[in-house]
């Protein structure tokens, strides 16, 4: 029942197979490979920055980015820097990039934690007080995966946290810059930017240099060489998931027009090639018109040739034989971007446990959610949706319990710590509990 | 102005002292040790787990445990074991136990955040949605660490959150079960535990065996191997923060009995030798009183050894000028534990950028907080109150951002990502969202 199609590539696979189970592993499975050899490299780059400072970053940055600086200065640009690269953009970018802002900052509104307390009655309070870090670095991948559209997704929760200071780092190899990530940062609240990336750049931000402060939280994106060094300083500051290839899992009831989601499935799969993109339907008409529409419009596409490797290597069109299926496959994938092509896509939600982001209805292309919905498009990938949140202001606060014993809510209290304390062998604990009991 | 005193050997410091900064660098300073040796051993044990399941995690647990086990079947406890050893505890450390597990639970209730949703004018409905981790890892270290208040206060939170399953690995060495850690796990809502523990038990709970399930979140605190265990695993499933040694700051306005701070102090200290106990106050001669009150109080104490050892090696007295320079001292050390033995501490909270928790007034002996007062006492060590947070119900839930474009919303939102795709060159994103564009 499985087949390999001569144009695209895509697989076809059906739960019905006997082979499903393991063919959907092989698809799924995905691991950054970190060997040792990077894994030293890295640890050698972190170490130069966090001995020698600014001249081990400013080398690093020489070397990798292939560049010719005598310093920092030379790799640092200030708020009026990137004001002008927000102002020299064209009208519609200026004015699309300003709307995109808006949206993604009204959202991320409703998501701040409040302070909170009650008080018993004997007087006692308690609580949780929210507070945001002092200061965030946000790592912008250079090159080809460049995205002012990051900037703003990994910046804004930060700016609408309250942070302090709000660190952004980028590579600039073969020293090119680009004015609509600058000009994205200025929108987003960028304090400050350094035109750093890799190893030594997560190196400076964990652990300071004579220019680059220390910053408290690491998010954003990089290669292995960033996921890595992440890994590595894990614990001197925060970070974000160590991010996998991107993925789009669409659950079609064959009510969509085929090119649409042939073209939400190429918007997952032009990315890159490890992306992955998946189509699940119980109708098999459905999946055989998508297909076509996939063979139609593929060679039409500007990066045809990504996809086309990334959909016959990671890629599937899948039939399931029911909406039961369909949900438990949605569960067992924990897609990082779900699209409910589907008519009532309400009525999925409660069944929904594990996905980033969940795209409802026919007309909510991923693509939508990606620049200017509103919610965040830093997601959980590869599976981890099933323990992890989209990026959110949660991610730049952070909360501090607070206890105030009456002293009548001290003497009752104390009366149990002093039993559980002892019965752990700490008697310092019971004894200092036991101070507060009146007698 | 600086001396040790030959009594206790805590640290005497000043904040006007020329080298006052440099000292509390290097009483600060910590980094737990996990060299290549370690590493090596914990990637061949994770790695045996990974590829032997229950055959290696046996054999693992027979070698560190001194175990001489056949099968998963002698390491696994039901939860009928669970509620016999509840039951078959001391009346009042069975009431004690229930009755913090109560006020844990009740605070633990707070924290739950919601669902939410907004809906624009033109019908497009935004969103996040809420929902609980499906399985939950508690790790409870054996032997002397192993502390019933630890895994009320690490499962109770995972079951406040609705995770639907909740499993716990403990380590039995030379085979003793602690029942008081049994009970609590009854108590807390812990469905099966494996007396197993190391990085074979991070590796089972990563990975699945045969016997254990593979959860999507591991938490609780171990020794080195265990934390790099978690370190490495981070990212197949989610993990707490790495735990550090355990350490309060009290600031004293002089108005405190000296002997309830002293007695406060040792409560730290006498978890092991490298938990820090700093009290800081602008009162020369209280600070003189609390050190006499240490000086006559320790030899009372049952772990006076222990004690001596971490006061002498991590401990400190610090005169500061000022109330302003108190409240820098706790931003910078962003303690674990900040106890404010102060009048009116509400004045001073909005001021407290970084501290896991903390306990208010002269009443509040973080003994309480350890055990009964209802807040987590898994909190963040070693400063990393800069960016992290108490355990807590949000630890065991996860979002999903909700996004539902009208037909009249999609249009509008298409206008706009079809001009920031392009702008980034990923031609398939505008296209996918430029169908939705009303024509």
């Amino acid at each position: 029942m499985t087949e390999t199609n001569a144009s695209s590539g895509i697989s076809r696979l059906a739960t019905a197979d006997a082979d499903f189970s393991a063919r959907l592993d092989h698809l799924l499975a995905w691991e950054g490979v970190s060997d040792g050899e990077v894994q030293a490299r890295v640890a050698e780059i972190l170490s130069a920055v966090k001995e020698r400072g600014d001249a081990a970053l400013v080398e690093a940055s020489n070397r990798f980015d292939r560049l010719a600086v005598a310093d920092m200065v030379e790799l640092t640009l200030d708020a009026p820097r990137l004001r002008r690269a927000y102002e020299g953009l064209p009208d519609d970018q200026r004015e699309a990039l300003a709307q995109a802002a808006e949206r993604i900052r009204l959202y991320h509104e409703h998501q701040k934690p409040e302070s909170w307390h009650y008080t018993e009655e004997n007087g006692t309070v308690l609580g949780q007080q929210v507070m945001p870090l002092d200061r965030a670095g946000i790592y912008v991948p250079g090159g080809k995966a460049a995205y002012p559209s990051s900037v703003l997704m990994n910046a804004i929760p930060a700016h609408v946290a309250g942070v302090r200071e709000i660190i952004m780092v980028v590579p600039t190899p073969d020293g090119v810059l680009n004015e609509l990530v600058l000009a994205a940062a200025h929108l987003a609240g960028v304090d400050r930017v350094f035109t750093v990336g890799g190893a030594q750049a997560i190196a400076a931000l964990a652990f300071g240099t004579e220019t680059v402060p220390r910053v408290d939280k690491i998010v954003g994106p990089g290669n292995i060489y960033v996921a890595t060094a992440k890994r590595a300083v894990f614990g001197q500051v925060g970070i974000d998931m160590i991010a996998g290839p991107s993925e789009i899992l669409v659950i079609s009831d064959g009510g969509t027009d085929p090119e649409w989601l042939a073209m939400d499935l190429f918007s997952q799969a032009e990315h890159d090639e490890d992306a992955q993109a998946i189509l699940v339907s119980w109708d098999g008409e459905h999946l055989d018109a998508v297909e076509a529409a996939i063979d139609r419009l593929l060679p039409t596409l500007d990066r045809h040739a990504i996809v086309r490797e990334s959909l016959s290597r990671r890629g599937a069109l899948i039939r399931c034989r029911d909406r039961a299926e369909a949900v438990a496959l949605i569960n067992r994938i924990a897609p990082e971007h779900l699209e409910l092509s589907v008519a009532n896509p309400e009525g999925w939600l409660p069944e929904v446990r594990h996905a980033g982001a969940i795209f409802m209805g026919r007309y909510t292309a991923e693509a939508l959610g990606d620049y200017c919905a509103g919610p965040n498009h830093v997601l959980p990938t590869s599976g981890t949706a099933r323990f992890s949140s989209p990026l959110g202001v949660y991610d730049f606060q952070k909360r501090s319990s607070i206890i105030h014993c009456s002293a009548e809510g001290a003497s009752t209290l104390g009366r149990v710590a002093s039993v559980l304390a002892r019965g752990e062998s700490l008697t310092a604990h019971a004894r200092s509990a036991e101070y507060r009991i009146k007698t």
